[in-house]
């Protein structure tokens, strides 16, 4: 999407340079540093520390991260390494494993000598896919947003509210939860977006930070204030994106979307997953007792960055010295919550049946 | 409670200087200062910008205020001015009001020259009786938490959770949510207490200053984690505060508590508000449609306030610049999410029927 005028990509490949490079979002939405990723501990350090992020773009990063492995060293031995070194970075976001899957199914049975280039042309490929899977999932949420604008009077905004960031920098462009956003805005329907600040990484200000860039009308709200705006009828529809998805359309995503959903199915507001196929571990069925869950360090929670005055970025700690702090990264939304699931290839009931009605030859190969 | 080997209340009369002290909890968990109220303007100021905060503790300063009032000019209309004066510093808190009406109740029929001193008196009584309130929610909550940990084995913690800051800090002493807890932890029943962060304000790290001084072992969390605990079974009972009750019980109370509500009500887990009887608004039934719900700045929500590396107090803006903030300060929990009501008479339904069993010459008063 734009920035100020121009066009990126939250990662792209260098070809003067021969290195990937990403926007560094840890400085985000307060300065827009680019960066290059040059070694394996590179890779791992931008996928753990979150300078890359989002389930998508941890994929696709992790393609070219296979990439430079195959270029030092094409062996088994080396790519098998790779992908463990890769894979343990994060644990819940599916996507990361299905891109390292991906490659090594792809290079495993090739001469070495033939691995690098082919890794690297997978690893474009993976990107330029997710572009295109993203525009098709804003083409169909676009259709849900038309269905809402139209029951309203001519000029009144379409009222929706997301958690996190699943934006274009949460995937290579357009996002998961925003394309239908951008595609509504640039197809003219007049909208306003709640955008929960979801704590403790405050990804929600990289959300409004994308939005303002784009024009969209927008206002940053604390995680807790959602269940009262639905209560008050201020929300028309939630769209989230989601980290990894369970065969009967469970939705693990970033801690506190479960709490949107009990919101919005008390209040009768439809709550919509965005997401791209590759998000979907067709090896799970019970989000809730299977996929582990990341707990991170407690500094997130106990400490918040931002800019201060005078310029600069800083950090203030919230509790009093010496506090413990709890930090899981995610929750999973049992698909009894969610309205619907916007995928690529259409807009899908969260169940087994509904999935596998979209995408039959997926589930038939996990079987 | 004690902060440091020494009992503090959170605000006391000083008979050496003639007048009111409090604790400044603008630095709270940072720094502990306690600072003067000399003027009307000072009360606002100490109300609005939340340097005392908590229901029943807004209670007892604002009638601290119209004991000011009486020792300037205790004519009717001054009378009535003060009680305007305080009265808008605040909207949603119902004790303020009660404080003030009670106040006012008791001034009227006097004779112009007792007035100031009838009314520095029954700030002093307002001020005890609210301790005594809340030492009793502390007996009859330790009963069920008694329940609970008897059905555990030997040792193990009660695992509750609490949002904002209902405790000593919130009232004169021992808190309202706070106050079980402190009588469990002191009858030697082991406790853990999942803190709240509660953004914007982060009055978890009151809870958590407050429950660290007393010794009671307790972890901070960010208000989206609590859903997840739930659904893991980590969480036994839930307990909050009130700023507002209906005489049906729907609770009024700290923005995010609503979706706390629902979370415990979808996993099973016990939901109950500590609230003393001032807190019931006997005028109100639905909670949702007739609470005015107070919108406090944009910028509590676009920054947060911290200690800096190398000490100090500072503030960061986590928000891109220019970013619009929503923040209503409060929600609504409909009595069907709340397990029962704690109160200083004993633990009621949440309902019209279980409130007037315990209170029936309020209720009675109030048609």
């Amino acid at each position: 999407m734009r920035v100020d005028g121009t066009h990126f990509r939250s990662l792209w490949w260098s070809a003067e340079e021969d290195v990937l490079e990403i926007i560094d979002q840890r400085w985000l939405p307060h300065e827009f540093r680019v960066v290059q990723v040059r070694t394996m501990q590179d890779f791992a350090d931008a996928i753990y520390q979150m300078r890359v992020r989002g389930a998508p773009l941890i994929g696709a990063t992790a393609a070219y991260g296979m990439a430079l492995a195959m270029a030092q060293d094409p062996s088994d031995g080396n790519m098998d390494g790779a992908w463990a070194f890769l894979e343990e970075t994060r644990p819940t976001a599916i996507n990361l494993r299905w891109a390292l899957d991906r490659c090594r199914a792809a290079l495993r049975p090739l001469p070495e000598g033939e691995r690098a280039a082919v890794a690297l042309a997978l690893a474009h490929e993976i990107a330029d896919e997710d572009v295109e899977i993203n525009r098709r999932i804003g083409e169909n949420g676009l259709a849900l947003i038309r269905e809402i604008a139209a029951q309203k009077p001519a000029g009144e905004p379409v009222r929706l509210l997301t958690h996190c960031n699943a934006g274009w920098l949460a995937t290579v462009d357009w996002g998961t939860a925003t394309s239908p956003m951008y595609h509504a805005h640039d197809a003219g329907i007049p909208l306003h977006v709640w955008v929960d600040e979801t704590r403790p990484r405050n990804q929600g200000a990289l959300t409004a930070w994308e939005l303002g860039k784009h024009g969209v009308p927008h206002t940053y709200i604390t995680d807790n204030a959602g269940g009262h705006l639905m209560q008050h009828g201020m929300v028309d529809m939630v769209i989230t994106g989601t980290d990894r998805t369970t065969r009967r359309g469970d939705v693990c995503n970033k801690i506190g979307t479960y709490l949107k959903a009990l919101a919005a199915r008390d209040n009768g507001v439809p709550f919509y997953v965005a997401l791209p196929s590759p998000t979907i571990d067709w090896s799970v069925r019970d989000g809730v007792a299977e996929i582990p869950i990341e707990e991170r360090e407690a500094r997130e929670v106990t400490h918040v960055q931002g800019t201060v005055a005078g310029g600069g970025i800083g950090t203030v700690q919230v509790t009093p010295d010496g506090t413990a702090g709890g930090n899981p990264a995610f929750d999973v939304t049992p698909n009894r919550l969610v309205t619907g699931l916007i995928t690529e290839r259409g807009v899908s009931a969260a169940s087994e049946a509904g999935l596998a009605g979209l995408f039959p030859d997926f589930a038939q190969a996990a079987e």
